[in-house]
């Protein structure tokens, strides 16, 4: 089948009608902009349903997602969207790049969640980015921008809890939103902004409560090993009913 | 004499009394964060008479500086202030580290001007840093950061016209802001955020009007010949009266 678009770790494939594609959730794994790379068994399956749940989730309480059904395993119907070519991401501890950035130890809880923007831009490796500059280099217009972050800290307040339910502590996350490329529905406007791409153990950080073990991507970034053990107790904790 | 404190291109020494200290401008010269090193003959003569130009113009147009007077050749006298740790850049086309970053030619001109912010630590490069990031690491408080950008703003207003006035267009530069240590006078307060550092052809990129050659630190960056050159010229053109 004809592929619209192949990512690091997903497949985009036409879908059954104009406005709608299905994803296809693959066990590629890679870290530092694609210098390490390797497969996790079982990682796309984790992801695909991690996401949908996540999706699902997040749109009963307010949050307008590309998400439509889950169709397989592996596989996912969404809306069809022109990614904001801005990795979003909030951070509720110091972690990963901006504890490396800015040489501050990780784990120190954050007064408050910060926002960060990163160009989506492999070839630049991509880059940190600010507000006057995503908007000058036309990457986003300003109303886009305010509905992105205002969106992205309400998707942190929800996750968080969410977790906090499951034992695990939501030290950071990466975002992308998208612009409707189709008037799905009468509340679906054409170019309205929603959260799109993936919400899974390698696009967040997840903390054991307590012990502080690393239950996402970082155990294969660290080679910290139990790589597919974390993904699929992660899985667990989503399908299993909240536990508070 | 003791030094206060020893940077890449000047020396702080104590100066006559309590909240007053002398710095020296050296004629070295480094960049790519220290990588790149020499001396440029007579730039420390340029850089200290170009600066107080700049902070004498800017002081008589609403600016607070640090500047006191000049002391010689090589001497300013300036209030003691306690470094704000960002490095503030105003960019009004592309061009450098933004160039590189973005992937943009350079040379574009920005929509509006950009004010852009480093944390100032050589150890970790000088990192690009957002303000919401700046403020949760306590580099900053929320109002001195309200402060700097409009400073910077009106600072980059008020050399783009002095500088047009010298047939140079002023591409971006960067700045950085102190605290007052001291209350010097009834309107010093002290914490008061004051212009400090330079304002000089190291910390400026200033390109001939019509010809677009470079009359700044560029020249040494990029080994275009002519660096002592463009740094006696700017300081003729500071010295003289404005041509338009």
């Amino acid at each position: 089948m004809e592929k619209l678009y192949e990512g690091k770790a997903k497949v985009i494939y036409p879908g059954p009608e104009t406005g709608v594609v299905r994803v296809y959730f693959k066990d590629d794994a890679t870290a530092f902009n694609g210098q390490k790379r390797a497969q996790i068994a079982g990682k796309g399956v984790v992801n695909n349903q991690v996401s949908a749940a996540l999706f699902r989730y997040l749109e009963a309480h307010g949050i307008p997602t590309h998400f439509i059904r889950q169709l397989s395993e592996r596989e996912m119907l969404v809306k069809q969207v022109q990614i904001v070519p801005l990795e979003v991401i909030v951070r509720n501890r110091t972690a990963g790049s901006f504890s490396r950035r800015y040489g501050v130890e990780e784990g120190r809880v954050l007064p408050y969640p910060l926002v960060e923007f990163s160009y989506k831009n492999d070839a630049l490796g991509d880059p940190l980015i600010y507000d006057d500059a995503a908007l000058a280099l036309g990457l986003v217009n300003g109303s886009e921008l305010a509905r992105i972050k205002e969106l992205a800290l309400k998707v942190n307040a929800l996750l968080k809890e969410y977790f906090a339910q499951r034992n695990l502590e939501l030290i950071d996350f990466k975002l992308e939103f998208g612009r409707l490329l189709h008037s799905a529905a009468p509340t679906d406007e054409r170019g309205a902004i929603v959260l799109a791409d993936e919400i899974s153990p390698d696009t967040m950080r997840l903390w054991e409560m307590g012990t502080g073990e690393k239950m996402d991507k970082d155990r294969f970034r660290r080679d910290l090993g139990g790589v597919e053990e974390a993904y699929q107790e992660v899985l667990r904790r989503v399908q299993a009913a909240p536990s508070a």
